[in-house]
């Protein structure tokens, strides 16, 4: 064969091997650890070589085992960050678009997987209470964040041609670092952020909102945008969206949601969301609220205008021959990626593969599991629940012992893993749920191995 | 079951199924069509459909040979734009990296996948002769040609506290629209970007970026970066880097290496690459000449300062705890990602699958194909040769025949796939040779396509 073919033969066997070494980690994972018994040193030790000259062949695969075990699994004891659980026929779905490897960033470049990237964005913005509104998919909500805020400034401060000149940003204090990272990225100055106060349950202050705008514009400041989080990453809290709107309008302002977290719970409970639709752009995760494999995120707009005007630029050699809408459309003219995956097709498969019911149903799930562990706390003597739980984040802490060493025993213990918050000056231990895996027994877990790790401390 | 939950037999019927789909899809390649026989319309009347509330269960796998009809098939016969293979071993790769659904962010969100992120990143910098840089995968090259100006400009103009001050980006008129894209998001303004005139063999003409810098100092505007393409994408011209270094260094500008097409051509021609290690910053794109499924791009930089000065931002729910330097890495603060998709467990699969030697033969089969092809332009009478051929882009066109309705005759008889450049006010056919598929029987179809499709016009 030459250089890089593999036999017909030979690359079925791969596969199926891949297929049998897929499913046989799947089914490990109820008996895995919440997180891995490893180190730097190890990790290095076993990864750290050159790439050699001569190929390994079928061996490459033997690798996945002693990866595996020195990596997270997505086990449904695993309560850190905000961690999707990597549902499996989305990963299939990912499988098959490396396998076609399409480049979706033209109608012309991927036709059937562009069509069914708009169609798919058209499900979760319906699926949100936007129907209407267009979007594409990008890698996180780093970059869908971005992306709004750069919709923004184009849009009301316009930079591309003579460069960025101040503009503010208001958001709150507990909004999620990718917004100074945008801010910062896009040359507006991070000394351009508001991190404005929150009321007593977490959630932006739109008196606060209204009085920093007041005094930017009293210094001569133009304010630009007001990013709404939806929900907050420590404690899921959701700011006002109707105030926030209302503001943005009356003044004349950008409105992002950062719905990261917790947008997709609008399927679940849309009440919750209300005035989502109200906003200019909207950032979600499917691979975390839609459990789908990293990574899936997606950048909904209200008018296609602003993405075009932010990032439009062609060069001849994706000259485009024809006038058909669908045909012309291109993803390159509203996204700041040219080469983009096939991420839609993990979507179109494992959303449909389950129905939305099931979806509804796996994230009500995660909203009782929250309200259980927020129970278990109120109803324990040492605990104490630290903010309100209108999502799926629940942080508490132990009244008496030291926080901090609780949950470097806890992970230690390797039952289940916990983060971290700082919620008014308190350290927190911090569960989340977003992960369609976890049961009301893996629930149940947290409480005991907190109790356990702190009857263990000495004090 | 329980919403979204398969038993471990489904998930494994599953697996094996898409197995079975990847390796059929695999051999019907040699007899797919270079673009398919499809319309907006067909792709919409296909795909455009509600999310179902009930779930349509294992039918959604028989969708895969609908979507594959109507998308643009991996053959060796698509020479279109610089479109990568996605070679096979890579998407089985990309299939276990979904299953593990690893956070590559930071070693404590991944260990083993981090570890291996900085191990392959290794391996690329080695390969293209510039050990010790250091780097981090991410989505597309654009994203990578976007880091890589923020690390100018926060290295020389820091503008993350304060805002974006104007300074201006040297670059070849040939130069991809990406440099453009970045340089407005990043808030340096368009018009700071001076796209300048190229020599007979197309590359970045030294003394013009000298007489432009000294005109824009002149005129009291401070230069920032020099952008070398390496090649550019019309032609592969390879700009001349030991003059470009020679000017950032005297000048005190970065020099950032565009490298998304052709750098990896480094491994088999090192040679044509002399000066690259004195770079900056460098983009690649191994979804292009290493063949890997989409989406697979790495910047490499000489100094790790240069990336944590422009993207480190940490949040409490980040805070970690021990100093071992492996376990304290965190690719966040050395990209614009957050959440980061596994994207090397398919370059350690795949890379060591088949060893270095075989990627070697395989990017110097290509460049071999090139030359191949622009032999046969230059021996035919009807045929004319518009640049240089230094890497495996080759543009052409036909003497006395509209190159344009050539072109779109050759992709409506569905054989070969050719794009399209503009070579000084010509109109040419370009055929860009990154394809592990491609047979010199498939390159001489080339000349045999659009010659039969010259005899078809009516003129």
């Amino acid at each position: 064969m030459r250089a890089l073919e593999l036999s017909d033969r030979d690359l079925s066997d791969l596969a199926s091997e891949a297929a049998r070494i897929a499913a046989d980690y799947w089914a490990s994972l109820p008996s895995r650890p919440a997180y891995p018994s490893t180190s730097g040193t190890e990790t290095s030790r076993l990864f750290d070589r050159p790439w050699a000259n001569e190929g390994r062949g079928r061996a490459v695969l033997d690798d996945f085992s002693a990866i595996a075990q020195h990596v997270r699994p997505c086990t449904g004891r695993f309560f850190g960050y905000v961690a999707g659980s990597g549902e499996p026929v989305g990963a299939i779905g990912d499988f098959l678009a490396s396998v076609l490897n399409q480049n979706c960033t033209s109608w012309r470049s991927a036709p059937a997987a562009v069509s069914i990237e708009r169609v798919v964005v058209g499900w979760l913005a319906e699926a949100v209470g936007c129907a209407g509104f267009a979007g594409s998919l990008c890698g996180g909500g780093s970059t869908a964040n971005l992306m709004g805020l750069a919709m923004a400034r184009e849009s009301l401060l316009p930079a591309n041609d003579d460069g960025a000149r101040p503009g503010v940003v208001y958001a709150s204090e507990q909004a999620h670092m990718s917004i100074a990272k945008a801010v910062s990225l896009l040359g507006l100055g991070r000394n351009n952020l508001r991190l404005l106060p929150v009321d007593a349950s977490l959630r932006l202050r739109a008196d606060a909102v209204r009085d920093a705008i007041a005094q930017d514009r009293r210094a001569g400041k133009t304010p630009l945008a007001i990013v709404a989080s939806v929900g907050t990453v420590a404690t899921g809290a959701i700011d006002p969206l109707h105030d926030l709107a209302q503001i943005a309008e009356t003044e004349g302002l950008w409105l992002h949601v950062d719905g990261a977290f917790g947008v997709m719970a609008a399927l679940a409970v849309p009440e919750k969301f209300d005035g989502l639709s109200l906003a200019d752009s909207i950032s979600l995760d499917a691979h975390k609220w839609l459990y789908q494999p990293i990574d899936c995120s997606c950048l909904l707009y209200r008018n296609r205008d602003a993405p075009r005007r932010a990032f439009s630029y062609s060069g001849d050699y994706v000259r485009i021959f024809n006038q058909d809408p669908e045909e012309t459309f291109a993803f390159f003219d509203e996204s700041i990626e040219l080469t983009r995956r096939f991420r839609a097709l993990k979507l179109w498969m494992s959303l449909q593969y389950h129905g939305r019911d099931a979806y509804r149903e796996a994230i009500g799930r995660d909203l009782r599991h929250a309200e259980l562990l927020a129970e278990s706390v109120q109803s324990h003597p040492q605990l104490e629940l630290l903010a309100p739980v209108p999502l799926s984040a629940v942080c508490f802490r132990h009244r008496t012992k030291n926080n901090e060493a609780i949950l470097r025993r806890v992970i230690a213990r390797g039952r289940v893993y916990l983060s971290n918050a700082m919620i008014n000056g308190h350290f927190a231990l911090r569960a989340c749920f977003v992960n369609h895996r976890t049961t009301p027994q893996d629930v149940d877990e947290i409480i005991r191995e907190v109790i356990a790790a702190a009857d263990e401390l000495n004090d």
